[in-house]
């Protein structure tokens, strides 16, 4: 019996373009052979930062591109978070950014997260009492909730970090993977202060494998960066930017989005239909983009009872207490990026019949 | 005019198989599509890890493939230097490890470099006062020297690793650039105690764009700095290292290396033979492989100063105390391998027109 796995946030490879990208790479060697091969410089592959920059509407010297975003993040907490330092994330928020913010001895708040994103009431109330340097934020399709911040919430949050001085991560990956509805302008777009950096991926719009992301932010910031970069690696992988560059200047990326796009909004479709007709009792809310949904179960569940049951059925999930300091034992994530609407129906009955085996009531 | 540069450390395109690269590359999507495309794990991509523990004679869950083994380099520095740790270095040494370890706060000793290697006399006088955590050692046509490590005192620094308890780091990006004489065993290989860390990397045998470098070491070692990489990067590039991993094994690895040999020997000979003709007081030991070569001039001569008056006839080099904490400011660093013999005489030409200008006694 095979395994169904709603643990891992990556695409299926049947929503990865590979014929476009074996083309991109006959095009990166041909094209630019001397800019594929060589070193080049920690800022990244300079038609690919080009790309970037107009994309964003920015100078090139605003953007650094690195090996995945999260080497970004990590560049970035290196400059930016010392230990002691009070740092703001959304509760739930991203496993990765939660450990590594804890090995650098960040003091973290963790800030209650709405279906409309973080909430800046409590984020407030929060601010009477800390002065953080930072506050990592992901708007759209939020790793591990799904959930989107509102255009309001996106304003007040740009207010709040004047007014206390701290620094907003926008850790954007998902963006363009956006099923339905209106996109909403970036915190980064609209900040007029220097106060926002901003990080996005090739990870879900080209492949994972591939591991290209890249950091948007205030010039001197980004040179600052650069600086750490070429002290730990050089220069990020120029044969993979050569290949995303070609991949998006000859038209691939835009196809390949809405590949992505259609499969994800029917994987996203079967696990809400799915989940009302044998879970009636999870609580969630459905997203309009990206790769996850946020499932919060009866009290009476635990989830890492759960997990062991689901296991017994060839069915995997992360827990909800990995992406919380505490709480949320009733909790878990759903990622439907690398199942198919069939294997989906078949794993959340084999979900719904984990639940049952653990006797609580609904 | 075209600026002849003898700086960087980095093959010129003419050396670079860029159709063998092509190749590789359309095999890497064609036969494992998922493999490339897909996150992978910190290990690095599963054929190559496999390819370099063959290589090497190891388990292999003995290697860590990275971007770049300069990557490599700062987990290995991450995991085992602290501020204020012991380190040993070559004097003079790679300028970027240098610089690492002085970052990370480290107690630098620099031991003098013999054409045979390391002075282990030096060193064991060093070791009289000083409790290393670690030596980093580069063993083959050392950067910036070309020196290579003797057998004898291979054998040495393995002894005085286990007397004096310290980790021999074996940094050998240029092993296999060899042009003449026969090759030496590891300290790697030789090692029964688990003393020793290898690092290698493609970018001199594939291209240095490609990113892609390795660790070979105890397993236990190799555990934790794979769970730095995991929570650094998630997973290194997987598109890049199955090209590698398709280039190696469909027999575009030794063919490259010939070529670059066949290039980089010719390129050694025309310094060789330069300098000889134009500039007599200059002291070198030519290189038995790699891409640098070494040169002391007279006393009188300032680095500094003969670094402004080369610029001005559009030849480049780095100056030898950048290799060095102090001292050495009458000599300097030639990378051959990036220019071609032609560039190489008129370049030395310059140079000693531009050692002539300076105006001092020989």
């Amino acid at each position: 019996m095979a395994t169904i796995s709603f643990a891992r946030g990556a695409p299926s490879l049947d929503i990865v373009d590979v014929e476009g990208l074996k083309k991109a790479a006959n095009l990166a060697f041909e094209k630019d052979p001397a800019g594929a091969t060589a070193y080049g410089t920690s800022v990244g592959y300079v038609p690919l930062r080009k790309w970037i920059a107009e994309k964003h509407g920015v100078e090139v010297e605003q953007v650094l591109v690195t090996n995945g975003s999260m080497q970004a993040d990590a560049f970035l907490f290196e400059l930016l978070v010392q230990a002691g330092d009070a740092v703001i994330v959304e509760s739930p928020t991203y496993d990765r950014t939660l450990l590594n913010l804890r090995n650098r001895g960040a003091d973290i708040h963790m800030v209650d997260l709405e279906t409309d994103g973080i909430s800046t009431d409590a984020l407030e109330t929060t601010l009477k009492t800390v002065s953080p340097k930072l506050a990592h934020i992901i708007p759209n399709f939020q790793n591990p909730a799904g959930y989107t911040l509102s255009a309001e919430k996106r304003k007040r949050l740009l207010e709040l970090a004047v007014e206390h001085d701290f620094t907003i991560f926008e850790d954007d990956p998902y963006v363009d993977i956006r099923f339905e509805g209106d996109s909403i302008d970036s915190m980064f777009s609209q900040d007029t202060a220097g106060r926002v950096v901003y990080a996005s991926s090739f990870s879900k719009t080209v492949c994972p494998g591939i591991r290209v992301g890249y950091l948007v932010g205030p010039q001197a910031l980004i040179k600052q960066i650069q600086t750490i970069a070429t002290n730990t690696y050089i220069s990020p992988n120029m044969v993979s930017q050569a290949i995303v560059y070609q991949f998006a200047s000859t038209g691939g990326m835009d196809g390949a989005i809405a590949t992505v796009k259609t499969a994800l909004k029917a994987r996203r479709d079967a696990v809400v239909n799915a989940l009302t007709r044998e879970l009636p009792e999870a609580k969630f809310a459905a997203p309009s983009g990206g790769y996850f949904m946020w499932v919060e179960l009866p009290e009476a569940v635990d989830v890492a009872e759960l997990e062991k049951a689901a296991a017994e059925r060839d069915v995997l999930f992360v827990k909800g207490t990995d992406f919380l300091l505490e709480g949320g034992s009733n909790t878990l994530r759903l990622a439907f990026s690398g199942v198919t609407p069939e294997q989906i129906d078949e794993g959340i009955t084999k979900l719904a019949e984990a639940v049952r085996s653990l006797g609580v009531a609904a």
